[in-house]
């Protein structure tokens, strides 16, 4: 068996708490290295795609596969759970179905998408978009982490070859269905008193960068009256961005990364960067679009400007109604549940039939150590997942 | 001669512009090595205290000494002249002093202080602050730059040993007079058209840190109600800080420095630590007193926590009046300006009758790379404080 426990002392984030695992870092590379022994060890074999995502082949690869997996890299100190439930699930699910003496009528993947959480680059589900195309690959390429190395410089250090990157027919022709299971991000199941959901739909979403230049200077030396302090605006972004979710119907926005430069205890910061993470059922952009008018008119009033960039956008996807239901039936009527978490899965949507199960998680929280699932619940989702991809492949 | 030429290349900052130039760091050293060498081509016998302070000696080591100089340390993208013109000045007065023949009737030393900014411990002052006990030394050790490594150890790693450090009656004793010659943070000496001012007083100043604690959690799964988000206080208090300093009379509030963990673009933090600059001339406590109370309201409101941690505080110095009327003697009636940044000399002022000459600062920035001073205004800073120190010494 492949649990959990195999991975827990890679990438521990002793600052934070919980885990941080970005791609193609030590931690991550350690990961895709347990990975690839895991499936080597269940003859699986193993390929690494022009995105670096990984597939591990049950049997001969071949076009309109079953296809079932998640991601192993983590928010910076995330929990264990969002991710590589979904890994170590699927390798049980073959296990189980090993067991059971099953053997697939179609070809059968696991697959690894790269970079789900936009931890190091800024946007999430990289390796899926790239994988159809949903992101340019210029773009992708000249993407910065924190140090300023580009995504493609990284891949290179990796040992893979940007060149090769972005949309891959070939593989997205392997992809007959795919269900991802991943550890739920609330508690739709906790109320519910069930183990196991199936998604019905993932919030829009994007990702923006505000960023608000006034001028740099002494904090002790210089009037009130005299400032242009870019951190003014900023704050009345984070308070602006509550008030406009809050007025939205099922919108939420966050701003959980804030960067002021040079961010000296005694300085008047020159420039600071908002990262505004912004989600609602059809109006995210409009929300951003507020937000942006608010932001101008709170960089003027304190003689700053602002800059905004949309690092990523999604609408809301609604899953394959008909595999979502054919899923239901052999989960025993399982509840559906709309997520407001992305995942690689509504990437994948708007190219293949995608579906994914939920697993109940007691604290309801996510991205941080918190994020929990019961060992029972964990069997339970192998099961379930088991039961499917049987369905699927049988 | 020594001129800021010299140096001109060491611990710039390309991400943040200027210089990032912190205690021990690399070019921390390499500023300590220039010093040492432009100290032993002039003859002066170099000594560095218990405190890591270092000591250039003209002629024998006594009590009683006139003694000059200012710091090499910077702020995270600091400019290129706060600190380090002190400390060039005072190599040019020893050369213009000899040019002219002069022999010092008393003891005679430069020194540089260290960690003046508090750019790597937090507490500005510390190298004058441990000289003279003001702060006390266990405290000063404990300290942690945000590796988490403490001044303890990184003075060992540095070759000092810290058990020594703490108040230094035998160096207190060397100390007649203190003169340090600065950059001017603000354009006193612009307006009155003036190149030189002598200081009149420093703006009472403290540091502290508001840790504001929440639940970290999902961006996009945690809906809006069942957020405690410490975000949302932190950027209240940052508003809340402008109200208070613009209530206020002469007083200024500033937060430069705002930090969340994990940080994460799409996680709701867990904690957020904002790092508040507070100073006025009488009651900057009390400003801190009234945003403490605001925090803790805000915090409750968002269903958080907040700890507030005082770093360092320094009422408001006045020169010693006596020195200052004769230094503006010797200056051709020198305007007295008073000063809103903390230094060095209004640590000594407790102690020894001290003073500070400021030079023309045509941009009125600091603490950024715009900080500015003419050619021509270091020359005649330079020969006043030549003239200023034959005054004291002769």
């Amino acid at each position: 068996m492949s649990t959990l426990a195999d991975i827990a002392d890679i990438g521990t984030d002793p600052r934070r708490g919980g885990y941080s695992r970005h791609v193609f870092d030590d931690a991550e590379r350690q990961l895709r290295e347990w990975f690839v022994e895991q499936a080597q060890r269940r003859g699986l074999g193993v390929r690494t795609d022009a995105n670096t995502n990984i597939w591990a082949w049950w049997g001969e690869p071949g076009d309109d596969a079953v296809v079932t997996g998640s991601h192993l890299d983590s928010v910076p100190g995330g929990g264990a759970f969002d991710g590589p439930l979904g890994v170590t699930s699927a390798l049980q699910a073959i296990d189980i179905l090993r067991a059971r003496g099953f053997h697939p009528q179609r070809p059968f993947a696991v697959v690894v998408f790269a970079e789900e959480e936009g931890g190091r680059f800024g946007v999430p589900c990289l390796g899926s978009k790239l994988l159809t195309g949903q992101i340019d690959a210029d773009r992708a390429r000249a993407l910065r982490d924190v140090d300023g190395n580009t995504f493609a410089e990284a891949m290179v250090a990796f040992g893979a070859d940007p060149r090769r990157s972005g949309r891959d027919d070939a593989a997205l022709r392997r992809i007959g269905q795919f269900v991802e299971l991943h550890v739920e991000q609330g508690k739709g199941l906790v109320h519910q008193e069930r183990p196991i959901a199936v998604a019905d739909s993932i919030l829009g979403h994007g990702r923006w960068r505000f960023r608000f230049r006034g001028q740099g200077n002494h904090a002790g030396a210089t009037l009130i009256d005299d400032r242009r302090d870019p951190m003014l605006p900023a704050a009345q972004l984070v308070l602006a961005a509550r008030r406009t979710a809050e007025a939205s119907a099922g919108g939420r926005a966050t701003v959980g990364s804030i960067v002021p430069n040079p961010g000296g205890t005694n300085v008047i910061a020159s420039a600071v960067d908002v990262y505004l993470d912004a989600r609602a059922p059809r109006r995210a952009r409009e929300m951003v679009d507020e937000l942006s008018a608010r932001a101008a008119e709170c960089a003027a009033e304190e003689g700053c400007e602002v800059d905004i960039a949309e690092e990523s956008f999604g609408d809301t996807v609604h899953f394959d109604t008909v595999l979502r239901d054919r899923i239901r039936g052999v989960l025993d009527g399982a509840p559906a549940l709309a997520s407001g978490a992305g995942h690689d899965a509504g990437i994948l949507a708007a190219e293949r039939p995608s579906a994914m199960l939920f697993v109940r998680n007691p604290t309801g929280i996510s991205h941080a150590p918190e994020e929990h699932v019961e060992d029972d619940d964990c069997q339970k989702g192998s099961l379930a997942l088991a039961d499917v991809l049987a369905e699927l492949a049988g």
